[in-house]
């Protein structure tokens, strides 16, 4: 929800993006409100939250985890995150639900770690040196 | 470990400092490897280091805790990033241990994501809208 306009936030953003590109084909969009975007989801066919009740897990089993949800998800695995107080019951139903944290991070503090994980996921994946 | 030399994320550590600033006198010390950091810890009287296994906690109850850590140090409280292998156990002993996540983040957006949690904090202790 809410587009990231803090310089260093879009910088550090594209920072992961550009090290993700080689990989995987990302596309962000962003929803002007908890409801815009739970209706968006609705379209998605394989969809991840990202919701306090979510399941936490270290670095390694979310690696295994994403790849799992990718190979069921097909061609297309979304992941959303949601505000503060994470997304309606209804929406939730049959959906993977994740927490980076117990704590709360801003959506947009939220966007970075979320990037910096899935790139560190793969980097775990290649075996390379990124992740010990 | 190590001095942040991303741009962005100089630039988003100085952001939460700024908004710190009113609060709390706030140093940042940086060391090259573990055993400097756990050298430099040894002078510290009052010390909370994230670690692997630290207790985790959502944000109004690490509120809480992290003021009465406040208290209990006096003037001065040290907060200590280690590797992605924790510390050593003899530097954990009588130690308050805390955990942000299960998942292993690069240190440099640990800091970034220490800061935000300390400001919050305050926000949360001052009873502003910033956490809801």
């Amino acid at each position: 929800m809410g587009k990231t306009r803090e310089r260093w936030l879009v910088d550090g953003m594209d920072e992961y993006l550009k090290r993700l590109s080689p990989h995987v084909l990302f596309e962000c969009a962003w929803y002007k409100d908890q409801s815009a975007l739970e209706e968006a989801l609705k379209k998605e066919s394989h969809c991840i939250l990202l919701d306090p009740q979510g399941k936490m897990m270290g670095s390694v089993d979310f690696t295994d985890w994403l790849f799992s949800e990718i190979e069921k998800a097909g061609s297309r695995l979304s992941i959303a995150i949601g505000g503060p107080d994470g997304f309606s019951e209804s929406i939730k139903q049959g959906k993977s639900l994740l927490s980076f944290s117990r704590m709360t991070f801003t959506h947009q503090l939220t966007r970075l770690v979320l990037l910096e994980q899935l790139f560190r996921a793969f980097e775990i994946r290649k075996g390379s040196g990124y992740h010990r």
